[in-house]
């Protein structure tokens, strides 16, 4: 599949609706991931917070896992190393475990499986690995996978806005630096992964308020400055926040180029932006006349660490 | 007090042994701080994982507070809107909480508060901040703390490594990218913060395996590398992971400065690469000719979002 049918590929897989039954006695989640994989366990993470969830991408496992702890393992390919060797050791635990995976090994060894479909490269099948997870603890609405749908439809029509950021970072060889205001740190975090394994660019991407407190007095004195192409992404109802970059722009004297989300639910909002990056990224690719889909680095590294 | 003053305070400082009870009951655990402040509920969340444990550095509380949880507020300054914002939310839903701070209004609206001694930048009380949190859940020994006490007192009396770290990204203007190998994503973190608030400059952290699957790929093709100076924070005595930064050193073509903590136990190797990021931060400020003392900036911002 051409990359870009790929990317066109999201709106339909976020009506995706195989879901599981969540378990009972549950009093924690941990959500292993890594990678295109990993991202999943950082947007769960901020839209759901009834029972605290924990995101595992190393290879170590908390020493509160247990019988009640219900632990989700994500991998796209289903042969990530660091995510089969955290569900193990979960299972001796005696955790609740699903697994959300396209197939390979992981499929194979796990009992409760939601599979996907395979053919993607893990990074294009974010719909896929994410509207089960959302659906099955039913945070979104029919009306809200719909709105987000037509969001994403619209960027697939018309992406020339991203295409010009793309081209003013190509121009003069920038490196995106990437700011979000709350919901969206999973969503800046994203955006600078697509950076990194689209166009092969460096990227650099944190969150307000954290950063008013540290990223702020380097933004205003450090040299480089005119490397980076510095960026906000923003919810337009959040005054609290507008507020907030509003003072890191005329303090630092940096200007954003400040981007707010569109739509009305949360859900819509985060695809909405994660589309955004998805086609800067994309565009950023072309103009590097770099393959967006290559990582066969990435293949690579997993042989020699095997 | 001089700022190199305070850096060597730090040997003082983790002898400081006031201590809390840690309430019964207690099911999950938040630690709110940003900033200065924040990286503690970062280093607390890498050394204990018996029960689940979140840091909070918005102005949201995650659903999931209640009476069992035990919300721990650092602000060392005791003034932190964000923090006391978030402390008061999480009083409502009837937490059992605890305030480390050396004053301010913070000391004031907590019942029960570790009061430390004031007087220091925040980011130069981690220290102070750190040991009554460790202390009280009995995570180091006293034989931990004499083998880091000694460690951040050869660290006072020499650095000169930390200097000549200092120079090489003084001379040419480079940005510092600091990754880490597990259980340290919490003092790359540390290192940025400090090149930003002593140095002033901007700085990029991230942490392996995470990085190996998309800072990768831009590591190898991306333009600009000539701008960055690259460091990794290890242990020697963790072989996967030395093998993964071998990997990721050869399939992109970039040597890291490469540094082992030193140390045997997990707490004097935290504090021993604390310590020399200190000391990085503080001779890149004096090359630099920048006050490390001084944030007015962040004081400013503060005050304009009042």
């Amino acid at each position: 599949m051409k990359f870009e049918d790929e990317l066109k590929s999201l709106k339909e897989q976020i009506l995706y609706d195989k879901v599981f039954d969540i378990p009972e006695n549950i009093t924690n989640i941990a959500i292993a991931g890594i990678g295109g994989s990993g991202v999943i366990g950082k947007i769960f993470q901020e839209l759901y917070t009834k029972v605290p969830v924990v995101t595992i991408n190393s290879l170590y496992i908390p020493d509160h896992i247990n019988e009640n702890t219900l632990f989700i393992a994500v991998s796209y390919s289903g042969n990530t190393k660091e995510t089969l060797d955290v569900l193990g050791k979960a299972e001796k635990r005696g955790v609740q475990s699903i697994a959300i995976t396209s197939g390979g090994e992981l499929e194979k060894i796990s009992r409760n499986v939601i599979k996907i479909p395979s053919g993607h490269n893990p990074r294009c099948a974010l719909g896929y690995m994410i509207a089960p997870l959302l659906k099955s603890f039913k945070l979104i609405s029919k009306e809200e996978v719909e709105e987000a749908y037509n969001l994403l439809n619209r960027l697939d029509n018309d992406n020339a806005r991203e295409k010009e950021i793309a081209d003013a970072i190509a121009a003069k060889k920038l490196i995106p630096v990437i700011y979000s205001t709350p919901p969206f740190a999973s969503v800046s975090y994203r955006w600078k992964t697509q950076f990194n394994e689209n166009a092969k660019v460096f990227a650099y991407a944190s969150f307000f308020p954290e950063s008013a407190h540290n990223d702020m007095a380097a933004l205003r004195y450090t040299y480089k400055k005119k490397n980076f192409y510095f960026m906000a992404l923003e919810d337009a109802t959040n005054r609290d926040m507008k507020k907030v970059v509003d003072a890191v722009e005329k303090l630092t004297k940096v200007s954003f180029h400040r981007i707010d989300a569109e739509g009305s639910s949360t859900f819509a909002k985060m695809m909405y932006l994660i589309h955004v990056g998805d086609y800067v990224s994309y565009h950023l690719a072309t103009y590097r006349k770099k393959d967006p889909s290559d990582l066969k680095i990435v293949a690579k590294f997993k042989k020699m660490t095997e």
